[in-house]
Formats: C-alpha cells, sequence, structure tokens
C-alpha cells in the first residue's frame, strides 16, 4: 500500500488535532486514529472514530441489572459474564468507524453482514482507480480436494506463472479498456475531444472482481465481534480474514477486556451437541463409545475427535 | 426531576473530566454532556457519549460520490442535498447515546422503533423506584371527539381532581403492596423476617404502567431524525413529544446544519399525493376543482386546503 | 383461556377456507392453522400464516453452494450441517405469522427481540379488555436466594394467600378506574353523560403490568429458532417460556427436520470456552486438574462439573 | 433470456402441483407462480413463493387500532391511509420471495438494500455460468453532462461499436482465462489432468463485473415497496430499474389495493420543503415571489418549477 503525499498530508493534519472532551477516551487507541494498517497487497484499514470502551458495556450491563450486579467483584468479571451467557446488548453501546479499501471480490462477501454502516465509493460518480489485488506467490492455491470452499497446496512452476500473468493483465487490459470507454483518464482529462465517452455507470461494468473499492464501515462492538468471530476464523477466505485480523488488533487496543473474553469465550471455545456431550460424558465415565452408537455422522464424530486431542478413529 | 446527591456528584465527577482525543469534539455539545434535561415530572434525557458531527456526514458523502461532489459549493447544501433526496445512509455516521427516564406507557411506544440499541433497567434484578408520572393538570385532557388517538378539551372541576387522586392513589397502593409483596423496601432491607417475598420478576406485573423506567438509549443520526420526524410531530402523544422536543434540542447543538436541513425537509414540508398535486397544477394555472373532481376523499381534500392556507371548501 | 362466540365462530370460518395453492404447503401445521393454544390463564398463540417448510432452506442453501452441495447425501445433513456451523440464512427463507394474547409485563420482554414484525393492540385508539394474568399457585414462587433473576421455593399458606388477593384485587380496582376515569365501559357505552371522559392514551397508565395485550409477531426461522433457544430456555421467566414452548411446538409441526437439527445444535448443547476444553482434554487423557489450576472462576468451574456429569468439586 | 430443458422442465413441474390450505391465496400471483419474468439480456425475475395479501394489512391494521377502525368504510380507505401517513408496520405482515438472475454491478446496488433475506449463488463453491450483461443499442449512454450520475445522449457509430467489442471481447477472455485457472470447464471436467487448478475463491476475482450471478431475496411489503421506490425511479440507473418495474407488476398481482396507493402516494408524489410550501401558498393567493426571495437554491428552484408545471424562470 502507498499512499499519494496528498494523502498522507490529510492523515498527519487529522493526526495533529488536539480536542478537549468529557467523553470516555482510549489513548491506546487514539495512537493508531486515522493511521493505515496495511492489508494485501494495495488494502488498508484504519480507525476513523469511536465511541465508548470496556466501561461503557459494563455501565450498560449495570444499568440493566441495577442492583444486582453489586456482587460481580470486578468488571472482567461482568464481562466474562456477558459474553458467556450471551448477554449481547451492553456489548452493542460500543462503536467504531473504519476506513477500509479492499478488492470488489472482498466487498462482496463483507456486505452480507447487514448490522453495519456503509458509505462506499461510486463508480456511478467517479472514475475507479487504477489498482488490483494480485495474490502474492505463498496465496496462490490451487481448490481443495476435500473442502469445496477451500485451497489446497500451493501452485507452482509454470502453472503458478500462468496464473499470475492472467490475472495481471486482464486486470490492466480491462481497465485500459475502462479508460479508454470513458474517453476520460484516471486524472479526469479527456482522452479524445471527438468521442462522448461512455456513462461511468455502465463502463464499470468492463473491470474485473479484484479492482479495489473503499468505503466507510461503521458498527457496534458486539456487531464487529461477531463479524470477526465468523471473518478471523480458519476457515474463512484469507483475502477476508487478514482484514479481519488486522481490526482484531485493533479490538485489542480499544477495549482489552472485551478482547480478552472474546479470545476466550468465542475464538478459543468449542460447542459440543447433544449428541456430542453425551459422547464426552461417556468417556470421561470411563466408558467407551463408537461414532456408531453416537448417533453422528461420520465427519462430526471426527471434528469432536480432533478438537478434543483424540485420535479420529 | 430531583437528583440524589450522590447522582448530582456522579454527574459532576464525570463533567469535570478531560481527555485529549483526536477525535471531532462538539464543544456546544460537550457543555451538556452528562447533564440531565428535565422531562415530565420525573424524567429526564441526557447525553451520555456521541460519535461524528456535521463533518463526519459531509466525510461520508464524499467517499460515496468521489470527484462528483466538488462541484457541491459548501457542505451546507451537501447536507440540504442529502436530506431532499432521502440519501440516508451518510447520516447513519454519526452516533449519539443518551440516558433517559420515562413511564412505562411511553417506553412502550419508544421501544417499537427497532433501530437502536437498549439497555434497560430490569425489575427482574432490581426493585423499581417508587415514582410515577402524573399529568400536570394543564396536559388532563379529553378523549378527543373527532380523532380516536387525540385529545380533547382540558377537563375541569371535580372530574378533573377525581382523575388526580385516582391516578396519584392506585399508584401508591400498587406500589405499596409491590413492596409488601417482596417483602423487601426500596433499599434492600428485609420487612418481616417471618416473610420470604415474592420473586422480583412476578412482584413487578403489580405495578401501574405510569411508574418511571430508564434504559440507555443508543442511536444513529439518521434513525434519530425518523423518530424525531415521527415523535416530535403534532400527531404524537403528548408525553413522549416533550422527550423528542428536548432530544431535538440536542440535535441542535450537536450537528446544527442537519438540525436545520431537518426543519426545512422534514418537519416543514409538506408531501402531496399525485392527485393532489394535480389539483395544486390547476389552482396555480388559474382554474379551479372540487373536491369531487380531484378523485380524493373528503378527509384529504380538507387536510390539503388547511396545509395550503386556503378554506376547507 | 375462553373465546366469545364471535371469536369462535370467526376461527372457524377461517379454518372453513379452502383454497388450491402452487406454494409449499404443510399440512401438519395446517391442521393447527388459526387455532389458538392456550398459555397462562387467559393468552394463547394460534398460528394465522406462513411461508416455506423444510425444502425451502435446504433450496437456499443449495443455491448458495451450487453444485457443491451435490455431495451432501441428504436434506437433514444439509440442514444439520447448516445448524451446526451457523450458516443462518437459508433459515431466513421461511416466515411464520402468530397472534398471540400476553400480559403486558411479558410483551415488554419480548419486545427486545427486534428482528420481528409487530402489530400491537393500540390502547390509545381502543379500550383493554379486562383480563390480568394472575399465576397458579404452583407458580407463586419466592424469589431465588441465590439468583437475583430466579425464583426460590414456592410462597405457602398466608403468604401466599395475600399475594393472590392484592394481585387480583389491585388489577380490579386499577382497572375499574380506568373504566371511570374513561367515563366508557368495555363496550364502549358512555357511563356518565355529565361527565367528559379522560382520553384513553392517557387513562390507561392506570392499568397494571400484569393486563393482557395482543399482538401479530411475525418473524422468520432463523430468528424465531433465536428467540426460542433464549425463551425456552430453562433460565427464561416461566411466564415467557411458555409461550416458547407452545411455539415450538408448532414449529415441530411446520419444519420438522430443522426442529429435530435445532434440539440437538442448540437446546441440548454446551458451549465449552478455551479454558473448559483444556480442562475436558486433561480429564479425557486421565490427568486430572482442579478449578484453580483451570484459571476459570468458581462459579464458572461449577457450571462445567454440572454439565459434564461431575461432582463439582 | 433462454432456459435449458432442465430448468424449463423443473418450473413446470413445481406448476403443477396443487396443494389445499387454509392460508389467504392469491390468484392472479399464483398464475405467474415460479414462471421467470426475463429482464434485461440474461436476467429474469420470478416469484417463489409469498403470504399474505391485501386483507392482512388491514387485518393487522384493525388489530392495531382496535374498534377505531370501525369507521373508516372499507379496506381500500384504510390502506390509503396507512401509506399517507406512514404507518408502514402493517405492510410488513406481507412477504415475498423471488429468485433472481442479475449482474453483480447490479447486485451490488441492489445488496445496500439489507432489510431483506438473500442467499446467492457462491463462487466459492461453484463455477459461474458463462453469461454477461452487454447492453443492447438502444442503452449505449454518453456520460451525462449535467448529472454526475445519469447518462446523456446515445453513443453512436464508431464509438458505439468499439464499445460494444470492448465489452464483448473482455469479458469472453477473462471468463475463457477463468476457466483455464479453474482447470475446470462450465460441466465441471478437468481440462489438463497435468496441472492442479487455481481454487475457485481466487479465480472468480478475474471476471468482470456483468458477469450474471443469482439468489434468493426475500423480503416484507413494506420494505418492497420502499425498494421500489427508490429503484423504480427515474433517477434509478436503468439496469435495475428494468427489475424493479418487473417485480412492481408482481406487486400489482399480488395486492393490488397497496399497489393503487403506492402509485398515488409514493410514485406520483411531491414533497414540499417548508420554503417551498411557502412559495406555492403565496402563488396561491394570487402574489408572485423569486428564487431569491423564497430562500431555495437557484437548482431547488428549478426543480420545483418543472414539478408545479411552470416556467422555470
Amino acid at each position: 500500500m502507498e499512499l499519494t503525499p496528498e494523502q498522507q498530508a490529510e492523515i498527519n493534519s487529522a493526526r495533529d488535532a488536539q480536542h478537549d472532551t468529557r467523553r470516555p477516551t482510549v489513548s491506546e487507541l487514539e495512537d493508531v486514529l486515522f493511521q493505515p494498517i496495511p492489508v494485501l497487497d494495495h488494502g488498508f484499514v484504519r480507525v476513523i472514530d469511536y465511541m465508548g470502551d470496556d466501561a461503557a458495556v459494563v455501565q450498560a450491563a449495570r444499568v440493566s441489572y441495577g442492583k444486582g450486579t453489586k456482587k460481580v467483584s470486578d468488571d472482567a468479571g461482568l464481562i466474562n459474564y456477558l459474553l458467556r451467557h450471551r448477554h449481547t446488548t451492553p456489548f452493542e453501546m460500543c462503536e467504531i468507524k473504519y476506513h477500509i479499501k479492499l478488492p470488489i471480490f472482498i466487498a462482496r462477501q463483507w456486505i452480507r453482514h447487514r448490522t453495519a454502516s456503509v458509505n462506499e465509493y461510486s463508480a456511478r460518480y467517479s472514475v475507479l482507480d487504477r489498482e488490483f489485488y494480485i495474490p502474492a506467490e505463498d496465496q496462490l492455491a490451487a481448490q481443495s480436494n476435500s473442502n469445496r470452499q477451500g485451497r489446497g497446496d500451493l501452485l507452482r512452476g509454470a502453472e503458478a506463472q500462468n496464473v499470475m500473468q492472467l490475472l495481471r493483465e486482464d486486470a490492466q487490459t480491462t481497465y485500459d479498456h475502462y479508460v479508454e470507454m470513458l474517453n476520460e483518464d484516471e486524472n479526469g482529462n479527456v482522452i479524445d475531444e471527438s468521442r462522448e465517452g461512455l456513462a461511468r455507470e455502465l463502463a464499470r461494468m468492463n473491470l474485473t472482481l479484484n479492482t479495489y473499492t473503499q468505503w466507510y464501515w461503521k458498527v457496534d462492538l458486539h456487531n464487529l465481534l461477531h463479524f470477526l468471530s465468523l471473518r478471523a476464523d480458519t476457515h474463512a477466505q484469507y483475502e477476508i480474514r487478514v482484514y479481519a485480523d488486522a481490526m482484531l488488533e485493533t479490538v485489542k487496543r480499544w477495549c482489552p477486556v472485551t478482547f480478552q473474553a472474546f479470545m476466550d469465550y468465542r475464538v478459543g471455545c468449542l460447542t459440543l451437541s447433544g449428541k456430542a456431550l453425551e459422547v464426552v460424558k461417556q468417556l470421561l465415565a470411563g466408558g467407551n463409545t463408537t461414532q456408531e452408537e453416537s448417533g453422528m455422522s461420520k465427519r462430526e464424530w471426527r471434528e469432536l475427535m480432533v478438537s478434543l486431542g483424540r485420535p479420529a478413529d
């Protein structure tokens, strides 16, 4: 990711501002405010604004439970309790706003999370930049044989080189033609006075799905954690996971107590179905049982055994 | 509304805090931060936190429209344009959190607005305070004859006095019995050691709907304006309108440009149906028309004529 | 619950209707369509309309996964997989509409679930019926000593009788005064021509929270299951749980495969935190560990041991 | 739009089904159930399922307003009233599910409407079809000079031909390379046994934004009307407006009374700001006024005069 001098100057100027506020303020997060965190080859995540902190979660829980929370000894204990019992509304009291640059095919996955506010750069109004996501060599993976939505081994040699070349060339060619059809270069200059230029809302359809777009994305802490639990997960596509990982670091700065509870009760957790719980109970009681007896499918059984650190058969 | 010395001390302490922040800060709103604005006899509204300002709306619009917004001369013009054309997403970029004390029957109207985050004091966990809404004399209105959801003239004399007495007595009596059933007074002391006390989650059902409750209510600017357009309206019940009016004042401090556009394009506006538009066109062209010719119902016609400042028949 | 002859006739008439449709139809659910299922003393739940079935969930999943779902042998396996991996959107493809009569204090809990459509009887427009929830004797529980939101032993003897009498009398008295203030009886007749009558939107504030209200409540299957997982749970208040239980029966009729998966993967499930998972692994490996070593709180440890069927210390 | 024989057989089979139901049924809509309505060159809209009808809107309104609605003489009058006063919740009681095939760049506009349920064909799991949107000649418009999001005159001659050729060639070329990178043709056959094939979740990024995708889209009537008021509007991009127009026809079949009210109070309506209302009042009173005096911007003044059928200056 490279910033133009203008962009860097704008960020520096925003970072230089200092205001007095009575609002709760988190200095760890202020340290990185406005600063782009590079993601992929041209993307970034940056925190633009935020509201609330761990104490706001606690405050909301205490208004709900009133005098009933007096007994909970400390804030960390209360936050753990809330996350563990899925009392989610207190986490809605914190809000964060990001500015994100990301490839369009990732934006399409992302936007399915509906409980956020979004303002995206519009190619109906303006010309998109000449920037495309091209995977790094160590991400150029073959289709997984066992998992229809996963990746297998890395491509190598001639096949890898060919893929790289196709991705690069097609993105450039379609972008060249986009500009040609618009009859307007990236700086807004008319190319050929004798032509009219295709409407922007039509010309954009010629771009490939790895073209970068950008948006403001604003979300509350509860819905952010839900997003991160799905997208910082190993089942998520690598190209969205790296964004989720970068955002997880910002949550760690912003609400460190909630972050720790999230790592314990969401990221590292395992949910046992009723049948799986029976299996665990039997094993703990010194008994034995088999996949057939458990009523679980082979796939579930295998996943359970792996999760419990036991041989899968 | 009266605050206990403890509550006042807590508010003063919060107001004394001063933090450095890089975030956009609105000093007009900071001036009233945490401060309760009295509403009705025991209620209040106070701003607890906020994020963003008029400039955040503009910033979001400019990322959407990109270079396309260069021509709009100023921010006020852009905000007017957004509100006028119902481009609502930029207004979602601002967020505000209130602490509100209000009667339960008003809370029940309020909660139908689903696009907000709420944490309410729970009478399952804690004992509610002995506070009820009793209308002021100048709000003790009779049922409207013409409008099933409206108020007519003020009640007077013996009828008014009787109503006042019934409201006061029933609230006190049911609250007394609530405490008696709980076997626990408002300070949490057991009343009669020989009794067990009814579960709080059951005892609360004996309270009347004018009992006060409280909650944190957090919402983005777009959804707040939608709420205010319905609840600061003359058709809204007085007891919710006074809350909306108090909040409208906070919006004026927070986002004065958006506030002004809201007053012009929402509060003072008139929507003409296709048929009503035809009537206006005919009248402007010097022609004449009647309710029968217009295809409008008598009620619509009357409302239109009143809105246009003309005789209704 | 008693229906008036008019209500019963209306239900019978609706049930007698027979239409031809090309839409997927679930005869098990049609059998109870429009029929009230009694809940509490005067409440009910009845299914008014529905859309989709188990096959609609499968159809939606198959459009998402395309040819990728060919390998999943059967629909039940696919639905299990979706629920297990929290792929929730296919369950949004089914919709159900209920007509529900319930006490106001339960309606207040219920309405916090925001992802549903609601039309409630309005006491601004109309007079509420003289119907209140009075707990049955076997539900008249004391406050729990160990759980601030729970119930303990049943109240007995004089205390129970006193509670019953207070609940009954206060509901009747406040309702009598409601009618008196309205100057309008339940049938809409004016009581005293010399009086005006208080506006309905004000008079309602005198009613107690156990007064019955009613609403249409429409929700998709995903959000319904989320509601049921919280409200058919043992931690839910009895008075809402009985509604959830009644609705769970309608889900069983409507989408039996989804119902079964829900029972296995939601109702009977146990989520282990990262720390709890470590404890289980150590125990399974024949080792031993203690609460102190685990890093878990005493409360969590105790809950875990109970869930695993082991002594809590 | 062409269907394969398999697709046509599946549709015919679904249409042949006949079930008995007690649910409200709309025969006008049943007539087109499952039937694809062609849109653009390869797209379609088809109704897959629905719930409710005009009577369900009325029923919901009557439970809200109770005996208060007795005076409204007929259902059409009530529906008009609801739409006019933006009482939107009764319209949420109806639900419809569409199957839609559409170009990706249109899907990206569409998905911003968050209050719907969506299941989209996933190119992580499956290979997309070789189908692209290529504008018809009468839609190949130049960029508007006056409106940054609009279209101007049609392109002609060599420029038009060049654009057509670029769009066609780039879509084919990038699709060819997509298949080459996948090493898997559209029927799932491996192309070259010596290669591994790029993961589907990566290869898809080479496709252009006019590639067709498809999804199930389920929405309630209120949110559908909101979508249609924005997307069946003349300001909407042609390529989404044609979908909205097709869906509007299905609303006309489904809920004809609501459809008519929507045309009167939404589509054909004009909203006057406070300032515009003052202008209209002055003109009606026989006075005169100018843009400068009105306080309106030139643009607003011009728009108002055009709407009122008057000369713009």
